[in-house]
């Protein structure tokens, strides 16, 4: 048995990698920490995790901590994880680091979108962590930055467009809606039952997001090209889930028949993605609890932009369950253990 | 008292209509149509209606139904309306049709979008019921076709900027978010809380929507040719409200100042619109059972594309509660009788 | 015009007296207190209110205060409540208290289920303001202690019954489920829209909760003997709405015609109680942004209970509009006025 | 593998059945039946499925369905289940019959409540699976009845009690509340999303609920006596989830210590009932998807009544999933498999 330890497990992230790796037939969780909570069960906090995982938290220096596992997911908020990062490498552990702090390669463009960098040696050595796209990197590296919610959604959905060609990457607009988990457990007045229940709103709208420069560096990776993209993130009444639609002008000369095929020779094999029927479009509460990945397409003939649209949990696909598979990776084990888990329908 | 009758009670729509009339200080609902619920007060079919209004639903035949009444809401489905309304028209009467019958002046539009249309002598005649814009053609007519829900949202939420030229009609691409009861009262398994609750969804994506034609016909008006649009209408786990977030790249030209004043100019005197502050945007729970639409934009500095959002009740200012603004235009009464509902929140 | 203060406009409350004062006919609010958002506009912290009301946040010293209202609105937590209330009486204001400081009238109970009582001699002259049990001494008096929610929907459930003596007042069981405004605007984990959402549970179960006292104080005084009785709140996933659900065992002799009568006789004349038909049972959607109070009930007839079941909008009938009712009578005004507001459904 | 059918895939608990056995590792779907659907693959109708599990469905004879499974699940209403289990008996098939037609053993309170029987001569035969208390008839039987939702809750919160004479039987009041999955797929105006949501309502008060006879029979099977219950079902705005909130008077010389030992006696080796701390509540999100019974309890100490919470899922231990435990103890597979799936929270 692989040692896994959380840091960082009262957030939802951190109970969700509890929730996945608590059935993951490799892997014990070995420790779980929280600074909140520490000396409380886990399953004091998220009540539903009762009888089926007994670890209780704690609050341990990093030197003790890196006694304990042999893998470690980082679920804590970005500028905590950057000081903590080396010191489990350099104890000879592997890290997923689900902070946004290894995710942009850039230093100047991180300290621009957030704050100083304590590690910005690390930038090019952690991996981005999507496994569609990167899963050579991911199997030999020590880092792995796993990729934020609706940056995952947005790539994901136009990456074999991208590499192609297929779409002109100054046309692209992604309008994503997010579920309300997606902001975290922490008490704020906004994200109360009474102010999102029963509404909808956008938030953070023209390049104030930032998943902005996480979504650019990505897209532009793909396209070979800079790219900047016009990305608004609304807040849905639920608990999870992320739906972008995504637009783009064709490349003039590409047609329905090639877009399919683009994308049938990118993701038929991939476990995690699922390509939907013509005119069957994907929807939140289809990939619920799962790591699926859902992508549909539509053509509007008469501007002829493409219109994608792509659904995953953002806990899941979004964050915790994309951070188990690239452990699976990492472990070189088979990249699916642990994550079958069905979505929950209705 | 002016004499109203509601042609199709049963439906929310309809419903609204009743809440709305019932607190109208120059108006008496003297009749109120149902084929399935003829017979039953509306308040058994509308429980929050008991103890305000008392009328009972009667299936008359239309010859009937033209002497109860001065001025009628058809809030009948399509293909319905465009038998009734001639009739009304023809007894005197003045009629303000919530369903899509009048709303396209091109009758081949019409058709390619529904069926074939039996009263298209009468789509030059109608007025399209957007006071905002047609508030004196309105005053004259004898028939307003009542604006789609959708349509009205996006239309002024780009009216001012197309007007002026400040943006390219060619670029527009309308995101929109509606809630569940747009789909109507009809039984549908799609409709039904379990499929709806707790998820999010794209529907008639890439030019499918039949508002889609209302949508251009408007805004092709405003821009002075013709413009097509990238719409995309999502199903929203929420009651009202529609949330509009539409895109355009700016006229070179144009900056954050002039777009101010033109919403300034255009809508600062009107009773239902409310600009809000930089960097405050609408969300749907702030209009919840009222008549207002709620307006912001942002640019996005990198691409040079403006957002606009734009949120209202889809059927109060989306459908009856725009009716009732009509009906008081149309009777000469102050525009805002009977619509100072304050929004519902929380 | 009557110039009414609101003190504590920044919680839900607060808002809900500025959403219904401000289409008061026959009062101005002169002056609304926050000190989070002192120099705030109150449409600024509850975006519905843009429009409809100008007023700013302050923070002002309680003398001066009492010099810019005629008649005050204490929504404040309780304990601040008892310091505040005497002040104002004593500048010769009239008050109508929203916190539970004067619900009690046994300064002991008080001290028991809260802290100690530093203004126990207002606890007697204090008058529970449930209009329909209460309503001439509201009219003549100076403090109005506004029923807390639960007991509202409780008490206005069981009178009649407890009246006559048709229950046996030991075998009352309250199984109340409320929405979450009822927590209040505080940040707490606890109702964080992920935490409430598609989720349902019991609280404070078992004597725990504060309503406690209150109930059995006024079921006492209606049944003219002590009563003990078994109330159980729980959390709905909805904003707004209390339906309790009230046993009791029927004295022998009463039958259903009795109970008809009995409800018919207390109620039939009470603008904002609904008695529903038989088998027509209250929903909380039904009584949604009103100030009604809908009730109906049924008898098991293998055990001889009646179930008694009552809705109320838990920050209109359960705070805010009842207490504007309260200050329409105290104020000699039509009760009614500016409580016309028809419930929101869907 | 163990070929199982499910007669009725294209309802919820067809359907959340197909969710659960998919992932079961000693079973394989080699059935799935629907009229309206047959010849579509159910990932088609509940598009979470896809690629989890692709059969089609079918709509076959009886006795060619024979031929095609060795266990079947009838999820079909009742009435149609009376006519199809006799004929998969006779052809040596166990069944597990998810409607209530072999639920009550008595065929006179069966026909008073639903309608005449035509398989009455089964209704001794038939084991009311509820394992917890029926483990061994289970084992061996070829007939399980698996019993109703809200039953299932109210049994397994009452039985510790009821056995040890703990309670008085007849002062047995159970408020239940539901989530809408329970009123099933069927497209009805009652169950539409603007219908249900943001509310909260009681239904089928009094001795009217089906489900009522069922409970009773049970409790009075425990209770040694014949009991009567007064059952108030109500429709949460959740989608799973059943919580029900039971109240009884204790039996004098019983107290908390005797209660909890009760408690920890029947149910501490149980895999699917978690009892909860002191003062800690079940609530439906944390058993959401799951097979668990979540189980706490409160004295009223004022009343010496006792307040029994229990929550489940009502599609998962309120049907499909307990009807796979009882599948796994009628093949003799140990019982868990299949169902160790965490709660899904949030």
């Amino acid at each position: 048995m692989i040692k896994v330890g959380i840091i960082g497990a009262s957030g939802y992230t951190g109970a969700e990698l509890a929730r996945i790796l608590c059935n993951h037939p490799e892997v014990e969780i070995s420790v779980a920490t929280s600074r909140q909570y520490a000396g409380h069960p886990i399953s004091d906090i998220f009540q539903n995790l009762k009888g089926k995982i007994n670890i209780i938290c704690e609050n341990l220096p990093v030197d003790e901590l890196c006694q304990r596992a042999d893998i470690f997911f980082t679920a804590v908020p970005h500028k905590t994880a950057m000081d903590l990062v080396p010191v489990l490498l350099a104890a000879g552990k592997k890290v997923i680091d689900l902070s946004a702090d290894f995710r942009l390669r850039n230093v100047e463009v991180y300290e621009q979108w957030y704050q100083p960098h304590s590690s910005s040696q690390l930038l090019q050595e952690a991996v981005y962590g999507l496994p569609e796209l990167y899963r050579q990197d991911i199997a030999g590296c020590r880092l792995v930055a796993n990729p934020g919610c609706y940056p995952t959604s947005i790539i994901l959905g136009l990456a074999p467009l991208l590499k192609a060609g297929a779409i002109q990457p100054q046309t692209i607009i992604a309008d994503s809606k997010s579920g309300t988990s997606g902001a975290g457990r922490t008490a704020l007045t906004g994200t109360l039952f009474c102010e999102v229940h029963d509404g909808f709103r956008p938030y953070k709208v023209g390049r104030t997001h930032r998943h902005t420069p996480e979504i650019e560096q990505e897209l532009s990776e793909l396209a070979g090209q800079p790219v900047n993209v016009t990305f608004t993130p609304h807040l849905l009444p639920i608990a999870r889930g992320i739906l972008s639609t995504v637009y783009a002008s064709l490349t003039p000369g590409f047609d329905i028949k090639d877009i399919y095929k683009l994308y049938h020779e990118q993701y038929a094999a991939e476990p995690f993605i699922r390509l939907l029927e013509e005119d069957v479009f994907p929807a939140t509460q289809f990939v619920r609890g799962s790591n699926f990945c859902d992508i549909s397409f539509k053509i509007d003939p008469a501007t002829q932009r493409i219109i994608i649209m792509s659904a995953i949990d953002n806990i899941v696909k979004g964050a915790s369950g994309q951070a188990v598979q690239n452990m699976n990776i990492m472990c070189g084990l088979t990249e699916t253990t642990g994550l079958g888990i069905v979505p929950l329908f209705p």
